[in-house]
């Protein structure tokens, strides 16, 4: 048998006894023959924290300072994991990110993964020793230490996955694994057997927090089969995997939301090239994170143009875009809280007749508005009023049948 | 101005606040054209957290897993000292041990330093920044981390201090400086403004808490001049530098207690080469730190030979210790707690009559019955019974008239 990669979250490795309770899961995985790697989140609430920790000091903390911080909670929950392993009688060895080799470019807070050199912990994998890896961080070239942001130590997994050319990468969480929609908006939401990289992705893009897309899509170009389950049980989870033989089924998979909605519209902006650059630009190099954006056809030679950023993101994105708007010659800013996103998911959807309408049909049975639409090859997404969200939610999951199983495009896959 | 290190204590960076108030320190310093190299502790009781969260994962935790998961208790402080700096306007950098280039053997939890690479600290420095290193730590040469053991931080510190040739090394800690005695005490304790090294060498190692002797021992080999100080407030502290000139005071300098004593005697050695040896060498190689051993003349061709160790270490050293002295004959082992060590240091006073005989009869107006009495150049130790210490120390302190001011010691100096 060959390599694994096992990552646990922050919930699985909240206390002494979830660690013991993963040091034993760890060692099962090696007694049936696997190498094993394990890639650790910091404990429970620990970031939270450092971060509190470093506002009681200064109220605008340096990012390199907060990167080697907050680098410490993935240390502590790492060797942690090494004591228990060893108590066991299993030889287990921990790592920072930099002993394992994970080098990144230097943006602090967001880093990138840019080359890993896994000589050590091939090293101690020939002497049967687990590899125990820090999750979310890294090291650049000039030996200072990097976070890499959301979904952070997800990226770490399935990279060492990538890097180590492993059978699989066990993704260690709180829930079961995938589900059609959120459990707690929609009680008959059903777990996923399996689901394609690309209908993972769009569906952690939407806000399905199970995984973060980053990790998706390193899985997605390595072809790293990535398997979501609970930490707390042995159910089966949720495999994401290459999909040509779900891509006949034409379904709708799953359902996701996001609450962390703003969103921001340039007025009456003049129809003549460069004007989106120049709007987005300032953007960009704030390394503010935009995600919907629609212009519509211009009919009086200006158009308005929105986009939605995370609520954090609100005040700093009016305060870039408000100026540029000015030089482009707009009309105005505005902007809107109290939104939420809806999408449906599924491989082919949008080539197949009549999904967006039963999508808007069933939104209108339950006297929702949509403020904006926007698709993708595999996605239909919605921007609605944040109050109508569980409502829609639901009405969505009846209105595709996601309750009932999907026996038939499982078995042709 | 040239460049000067100072190291901050566990309560000195205790808290946010406390933190705050130690970047105004370090900016004082750095404002009146010092160049300055911070070395910090861990925040007040995180190492002890860090312990005690290992210990509820396994009774006996791996020592290289132990050194890594302590070692993030001084990041931490260092992250945070940096940030409370920058927020003064001061640009600041922390390091690692390993970032720091503290290279150390391998030899976990008490890991000695080999070499320093200063090469990244020097970098910040000509850039005018402050750099701030956590202490206690270093990185071995197969990049895996290590402690230093007791007293770990100021050993960086005055390594760090003798790498850069610094001007002076200053020790912040939460009394004024190095006493005469314990004030808790003798309430009479006055603070020395000078000792020499060998005298401070002594004090430590005969228990006196302020300094660790590893520190004062490199302090003296790199001519390092070290001051102790309060980062609680502006005293002046206490400067421990060569003391050529206080030789000739033959004084008695202080007077240092330990209480973590406990004696084991092997009974009935022979009186052959190699014995004493065969005793030792079991608990050198368990690194168990054996502090006095005295052996008397042999009258009947077998004699007593009497060590003292830690509290903690006694139950293993015993063990160690039994098999042995069964393989040289002796007639048994014997050990004793409850014990505590008094010593009074000054240089010369080995020399200078009338000393020792002081302190005897001052134990025994106190009816304090001796045990062990050992001597060194510069020290005479007693070893009595723990529950007279506090009259023990007290009358010393009165026999050889320490609460007056020495003028005349110091203007000579």
């Amino acid at each position: 048998m060959g390599l694994i990669v096992q990552k646990y979250g922050g919930t699985s490795v909240g206390s002494a006894e979830r660690i013991r309770a993963v040091a034993e899961r760890v060692l099962a995985a090696n007694r049936q023959g696997h190498k094993v790697v394990v890639v650790v989140s910091a404990m429970g609430d620990t970031t939270d924290t450092l971060i509190s920790l470093a506002r009681q000091v200064t109220n605008d903390p340096d990012e390199r300072e907060m990167d080697l911080l907050l680098s410490t909670g993935e240390i502590i929950s790492c060797t942690l994991l090494a004591m228990a392993l060893r108590s066991l009688g299993q030889e287990a060895v921990s790592f920072t990110g930099a002993q394992a080799g994970i080098r990144t470019d230097g943006i602090h807070s967001r880093a990138r993964i840019v080359a890993i050199d896994p000589a050590r912990i091939i090293r101690e994998l020939k002497r049967d020793r687990v590899a125990i890896v820090a999750g979310f961080q890294g090291v650049t070239d000039e030996h200072d230490i990097t976070t890499l942001g959301r979904g952070g130590s997800d990226t770490t997994a399935v990279a060492l996955a990538a890097r180590l050319d492993a059978e699989t990468c066990e993704i260690y969480t709180d829930v079961d694994g995938v589900f059609t929609a959120d459990p707690r908006l929609v009680p008959e939401a059903r777990k996923l057997d399996r689901i394609s990289y690309d209908e993972m992705l769009e569906l952690a893009q939407q806000g399905a927090k199970v995984m973060h897309p980053r990790a998706v899509e390193l899985g997605a170009v390595h072809e790293i089969p990535i398997v979501v389950r609970s930490s707390f049980n042995d159910r089966q989870g949720t495999l994401i995997c290459g999909g040509e033989g779900m891509e006949a089924s034409n379904k709708v998979r799953g359902i996701a939301h996001d609450v962390d909605i703003a969103k921001i519209t340039v007025i009456g902006v003049p129809d003549e090239p460069g004007a989106a650059a120049t709007v987005f630009e300032p953007l960009a190099e704030a390394h503010i994170s935009v995600d919907t954006i629609v212009q519509n056809a211009s009919l009086d030679g200006t158009t308005d143009l929105s986009f939605t950023v995370s609520e954090g993101d609100l005040a700093k994105a009016v305060r870039l875009v408000e100026p540029v708007a000015a030089r482009v010659r707009a009309r105005g800013v505005a902007n809107a809280t109290g939104l939420a996103k809806v999408s449906i998911v599924g491989t082919g959807i949008q080539h197949a007749p009549g999904y967006a309408a039963r999508m808007f049909r069933a939104l209108a049975g339950e006297g929702i508005n949509i403020d904006i639409i926007t698709t993708s090859e595999i996605r239909i997404t919605c921007l609605v009023a944040r109050e109508h969200l569980p409502a829609a939610v639901g009405a969505l999951h009846r209105a595709f049948e996601l309750e009932r199983a999907e026996k038939q495009a499982i078995t042709s896959s």
